[in-house]
Protein backbone atom coordinates (compact mmCIF):
# COMPACT_ATOMS: atom_id res chain seq x y z
CA UNK A 1 0.00 0.00 0.00
CA UNK A 2 1.54 3.77 -0.72
CA UNK A 3 0.20 6.50 0.94
CA UNK A 4 -0.93 9.25 -1.98
CA UNK A 5 -0.94 12.68 -1.23
CA UNK A 6 -3.64 14.42 -2.64
CA UNK A 7 -5.14 18.16 -3.76
CA UNK A 8 -8.88 18.38 -4.79
CA UNK A 9 -9.54 21.85 -6.11
CA UNK A 10 -13.55 22.48 -6.13
CA UNK A 11 -14.68 25.87 -7.48
CA UNK A 12 -17.70 27.54 -8.56
CA UNK A 13 -19.28 26.21 -11.90
CA UNK A 14 -19.28 28.75 -14.62
CA UNK A 15 -22.55 30.92 -14.47
CA UNK A 16 -23.00 30.11 -10.87
CA UNK A 17 -23.34 33.50 -8.44
CA UNK A 18 -19.75 33.70 -6.47
CA UNK A 19 -20.55 36.02 -3.93
CA UNK A 20 -16.75 35.73 -2.13
CA UNK A 21 -15.42 36.11 -4.91
CA UNK A 22 -17.09 39.18 -5.84
CA UNK A 23 -16.36 40.69 -2.68
CA UNK A 24 -12.32 39.87 -2.74
CA UNK A 25 -12.54 41.74 -6.71
CA UNK A 26 -13.95 44.77 -4.96
CA UNK A 27 -11.61 44.52 -1.89
CA UNK A 28 -8.61 43.81 -5.29
CA UNK A 29 -9.87 47.37 -6.96
CA UNK A 30 -10.06 49.24 -3.80
CA UNK A 31 -6.39 48.27 -2.95
CA UNK A 32 -5.36 49.82 -6.86
CA UNK A 33 -5.56 46.32 -8.59
CA UNK A 34 -8.14 47.76 -11.50
CA UNK A 35 -6.64 45.16 -13.63
CA UNK A 36 -8.08 41.94 -11.90
CA UNK A 37 -11.12 40.57 -13.02
CA UNK A 38 -13.29 37.47 -13.05
CA UNK A 39 -11.91 36.33 -9.41
CA UNK A 40 -13.73 32.91 -8.09
CA UNK A 41 -13.22 31.53 -4.93
CA UNK A 42 -13.29 27.85 -4.52
CA UNK A 43 -11.48 25.09 -1.87
CA UNK A 44 -8.21 23.47 -1.71
CA UNK A 45 -8.35 20.40 0.26
CA UNK A 46 -5.07 18.33 0.75
CA UNK A 47 -5.36 14.79 2.02
CA UNK A 48 -3.19 11.40 2.46
CA UNK A 49 -4.79 8.19 1.30
CA UNK A 50 -3.72 4.49 1.34
CA UNK A 51 -4.43 2.81 -2.04
CA UNK A 52 -2.33 0.32 -4.52
CA UNK A 53 -2.05 2.84 -7.31
CA UNK A 54 -2.53 6.43 -8.20
CA UNK A 55 -5.75 5.52 -10.34
CA UNK A 56 -7.12 3.30 -7.22
CA UNK A 57 -6.47 6.44 -5.14
CA UNK A 58 -8.10 9.02 -7.73
CA UNK A 59 -10.57 7.00 -8.06
CA UNK A 60 -11.60 6.55 -4.09
CA UNK A 61 -10.67 10.91 -4.26
CA UNK A 62 -13.38 11.26 -6.72
CA UNK A 63 -16.03 9.17 -5.19
CA UNK A 64 -15.50 11.66 -2.01
CA UNK A 65 -16.18 14.60 -3.84
CA UNK A 66 -19.25 13.21 -5.46
CA UNK A 67 -20.45 11.63 -2.00
CA UNK A 68 -19.22 14.59 0.58
CA UNK A 69 -16.90 17.40 -0.60
CA UNK A 70 -18.45 18.93 -3.65
CA UNK A 71 -22.43 19.86 -4.78
CA UNK A 72 -22.56 18.51 -8.35
CA UNK A 73 -24.92 20.96 -8.92
CA UNK A 74 -23.01 24.35 -8.18
CA UNK A 75 -19.28 22.96 -8.15
CA UNK A 76 -16.81 21.34 -10.62
CA UNK A 77 -14.17 19.47 -8.87
CA UNK A 78 -10.17 18.43 -9.97
CA UNK A 79 -8.08 16.23 -8.16
CA UNK A 80 -4.16 16.39 -8.45
CA UNK A 81 -1.46 14.17 -7.02
CA UNK A 82 0.66 16.01 -4.88
CA UNK A 83 3.70 13.37 -4.01
CA UNK A 84 4.36 9.95 -2.84
CA UNK A 85 5.92 7.67 0.03
CA UNK A 86 5.46 4.43 0.78
CA UNK A 87 4.27 3.00 4.28
CA UNK A 88 6.16 0.35 5.74
CA UNK A 89 3.51 -2.28 6.12
CA UNK A 90 2.91 -3.74 2.64
CA UNK B 1 -0.34 42.99 -22.13
CA UNK B 2 -1.20 39.79 -21.75
CA UNK B 3 -3.95 38.31 -19.90
CA UNK B 4 -2.95 36.04 -17.26
CA UNK B 5 -5.40 33.36 -15.53
CA UNK B 6 -3.30 32.44 -12.15
CA UNK B 7 -4.74 29.82 -9.55
CA UNK B 8 -3.61 31.04 -5.63
CA UNK B 9 -4.10 28.36 -3.17
CA UNK B 10 -3.62 29.67 0.16
CA UNK B 11 -3.41 26.80 2.82
CA UNK B 12 -3.38 26.84 6.90
CA UNK B 13 0.22 26.04 7.79
CA UNK B 14 1.35 23.24 9.39
CA UNK B 15 0.38 23.02 13.45
CA UNK B 16 -2.21 25.64 12.90
CA UNK B 17 -5.43 24.02 13.79
CA UNK B 18 -8.01 23.66 11.19
CA UNK B 19 -11.19 22.79 12.38
CA UNK B 20 -12.82 22.44 8.90
CA UNK B 21 -10.38 19.56 7.81
CA UNK B 22 -10.98 18.09 11.10
CA UNK B 23 -14.69 17.72 10.22
CA UNK B 24 -13.93 16.46 6.73
CA UNK B 25 -11.69 13.84 8.09
CA UNK B 26 -14.41 12.74 10.86
CA UNK B 27 -16.95 13.07 7.76
CA UNK B 28 -14.69 10.75 5.61
CA UNK B 29 -14.76 8.78 8.01
CA UNK B 30 -18.08 8.15 9.05
CA UNK B 31 -18.94 7.12 5.40
CA UNK B 32 -16.35 4.46 5.22
CA UNK B 33 -13.38 6.22 4.29
CA UNK B 34 -11.00 5.09 7.41
CA UNK B 35 -7.72 5.02 5.68
CA UNK B 36 -7.82 8.74 4.67
CA UNK B 37 -5.69 11.20 6.93
CA UNK B 38 -4.45 14.24 7.47
CA UNK B 39 -6.97 16.71 5.66
CA UNK B 40 -6.76 20.38 5.31
CA UNK B 41 -8.74 22.82 3.68
CA UNK B 42 -7.60 26.14 2.30
CA UNK B 43 -8.72 28.27 -0.45
CA UNK B 44 -8.77 28.17 -4.22
CA UNK B 45 -8.59 31.42 -5.65
CA UNK B 46 -8.74 32.06 -9.77
CA UNK B 47 -8.38 35.59 -10.79
CA UNK B 48 -7.34 37.04 -14.59
CA UNK B 49 -4.67 39.65 -14.58
CA UNK B 50 -3.18 41.98 -17.27
CA UNK B 51 0.40 41.63 -17.13
CA UNK B 52 3.40 42.61 -19.33
CA UNK B 53 5.41 39.25 -18.10
CA UNK B 54 4.14 36.05 -16.31
CA UNK B 55 7.10 37.15 -13.96
CA UNK B 56 5.08 40.41 -13.29
CA UNK B 57 1.64 38.73 -12.66
CA UNK B 58 3.08 36.63 -10.07
CA UNK B 59 4.44 39.34 -8.73
CA UNK B 60 1.60 41.01 -8.49
CA UNK B 61 -0.54 37.90 -7.20
CA UNK B 62 2.23 37.86 -4.46
CA UNK B 63 1.53 41.29 -3.54
CA UNK B 64 -2.09 40.53 -3.23
CA UNK B 65 -1.45 37.69 -0.97
CA UNK B 66 0.34 39.58 1.36
CA UNK B 67 -2.16 42.08 1.04
CA UNK B 68 -5.33 40.80 1.25
CA UNK B 69 -5.65 36.90 0.60
CA UNK B 70 -3.45 34.94 3.18
CA UNK B 71 -3.07 35.55 6.83
CA UNK B 72 1.27 35.27 6.99
CA UNK B 73 1.14 34.03 10.41
CA UNK B 74 -1.60 31.22 9.56
CA UNK B 75 -1.93 30.42 6.29
CA UNK B 76 0.75 29.48 3.19
CA UNK B 77 0.22 30.54 -0.18
CA UNK B 78 1.16 28.88 -3.76
CA UNK B 79 0.82 30.31 -7.37
CA UNK B 80 -0.11 28.85 -10.40
CA UNK B 81 -0.77 29.58 -14.15
CA UNK B 82 -3.27 28.06 -15.72
CA UNK B 83 -3.78 29.16 -19.46
CA UNK B 84 -2.85 32.65 -20.75
CA UNK B 85 -5.13 34.63 -23.68
CA UNK B 86 -3.61 37.76 -25.17
CA UNK B 87 -6.19 40.83 -25.25
CA UNK B 88 -6.68 42.77 -28.37
CA UNK B 89 -5.32 46.08 -27.13
CA UNK B 90 -1.83 46.42 -26.96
Amino acid sequence: MTTYRLEIRVTPRPGILDPQGKAIHHALHSLGWSDVDDVRVGKAIHLELEADSEEAARAEATAMCEKLLANPVTENFEIDRVETGTTEAG
